[in-house]
């Protein structure tokens, strides 16, 4: 079987639709986000759901609980589903739900959104202290697990903490380089080689705020900065994470921005989605982003990697149990 | 009416025996602590608690609401309950459970218990970046309720931010000098100026890990080290937080100190209770407390002041609302 396509991000409103639009890209695997910044109940809710959804469109769709997975459902051609956390607030203080959360078949989890967390510093505080106590404890819960620790909301000493602090590599599934779109949560690439040097991958975002001219960015440009961050990292650490929010009211802008944690200035205007480059409007860009690398001069091969071969072999090896 | 006796920290495991210990000690107020690690759902199990004891026991206990509720219980023979939180696990990442904590009579909580918490770093982590994003918009809503910002469990740079932020006074419920006790989560002379020159308040702590010798601290060297923040802070800003954990099993030392981010290591020793000196088993060394304080030199009015003349006038501001 050739390597197959993943996206390791996304966070569209599913339906039929768009399960259909997974299937005209050939997307092998697709990590969905579960949730921003709702509890431990309010993730369980989520999830059934999600377990509702693989039952009634089983046709299309079939959940990603362990590596023997990925192969088996993009064999009967359906897209796997890997189901992810953006925030661990879900396990609460609670170590022993991390596991809980397993078992319901999470197998993703920033520790941290843009905020400080439980378990480190998100990227948007003034001071990063890196991994905590707790962070310490639930980094190895994960390890022993098998659930992917995701960085991309991370500050940058937390993300270089939990990377050296984890027994099995760790990703970064959305993010951009911030030499390509400073500012931000854009990786730098000390972060990026110390991810590649571990075995992580990063996941190129394609949401507009993470690229260089927003949705105005071009494929071309977007692809050298590809072949640029391949330079840095090495072809086979990095994959596709394109951070699509599709269907979603624009409410869910200030939602993942602000949750419950501050008070809405009532005056202030309301943020909105930035439009998509008209090159990545859904899923089915993956074809333009497979033209576009190719163009840059990375080979058939790499293409493959780059669209999910890599994906596919770090989450084969970060799905068994037990580091 | 003279000053009440005030003890600004109490977690024992109430019952009519013990209310009968806070009458025979004549204290006018007691700050009970209702939950270190619980989640909101389960603090509001144990406010309902609450609230059926002062319907069964009304004759000996009322809640404290309001500044007008001290002199008022008080004077009915009563002592008074304020409810507070050691924790703030209770609001999860939600700014709108501060007004509902408050709603239901939760009148002082902690920005954060030893570890990292969304607001801000406790003193038993490696290292402080003091108050987050959300602990910002948390001290101005307390501020804005009326309800007491208490950092006993902060780290040091933490602390010293929230004092800066607060628009009203903050308080340390229950600690002892680190000039006195080194170590630990004792408090330097830095934080206590810092305290007293917006007006807060520190609670002389009667636990024994926070006694220069244990268990076996004299009354005189309590007293003494008493004398000795009196001149550091001026004795206007020194009460009483004994921490007295009566009837509680040993499993509770485990429970405060690793909640549930960490899993014991089974074949560890169990912590225990360390035992209280002599001279202070329950509330009612509150008597020995004030002969002893009068030995070192205290005049009645300043014993007054300090066993709760001082608490008793920072709840009455504290307790109003709008800062």
């Amino acid at each position: 079987m050739p390597p197959l396509r993943i996206d390791a991000l996304q966070y569209a409103n599913v339906s039929p639709a768009i399960f259909a639009q997974w299937r005209a890209a050939r997307l092998g695997v697709v990590h969905a986000t579960v949730a921003y910044h709702l509890s431990f109940r309010a993730v369980v809710d989520e999830i059934v759901a999600w377990n509702w959804r693989f039952r009634d469109h089983a046709a299309l769709i079939a959940p990603i609980r362990a590596a023997g997975d990925i192969e088996r459902v993009a064999a009967s051609g359906r897209t796997g589903v890997l189901l992810g956390l953006q925030n661990p607030l879900a396990i609460e203080d609670d170590l022993g739900l991390v596991a809980v959360l397993h078992d319901l078949g999470i197998r993703v989890m920033q520790l941290t959104y843009n905020n400080q967390s439980l378990l480190g510093c998100g990227w948007a505080e003034a001071e990063d202290s890196g991994v905590t106590r707790m962070g310490r404890e639930v980094i190895a819960e994960m390890n022993r697990l098998g659930m992917v620790i995701d960085l991309s909301h991370a500050g940058e000493r937390t993300a270089l903490e939990a990377i050296a602090r984890s027994a099995r590599p760790v990703a970064v599934t959305h993010a951009t380089p911030a030499a390509w779109k400073p500012g931000g949560r854009q990786v730098s690439e000390r972060l990026m080689r110390a991810l590649a040097e571990r075995g992580g991958m990063l996941g190129l975002s394609l949401y507009p705020l993470h690229l260089a001219d927003g949705p105005a960015t071009t494929l071309a440009a977007f692809c050298a900065m590809a072949a640029r961050a391949a330079e840095v990292m090495g072809v086979a650490r990095l994959g596709i994470g394109s951070d699509l929010c599709q269907d979603r009211p624009d409410e869910a802008v200030q939602w993942m921005r602000e949750g419950r944690w501050m008070r809405p200035d009532p005056a202030a205007p309301r943020p909105r989605f930035p439009e998509q480059p008209d090159w990545f409007r859904d899923s089915r860009g993956f074809d333009a982003l497979e033209r576009g690398l190719r163009e840059v001069g990375f080979s058939e091969d790499e293409c493959g990697m780059i669209l999910g071969g890599n994906w596919q072999r770090f989450l084969c090896a970060a799905l068994e149990a037990g580091a």
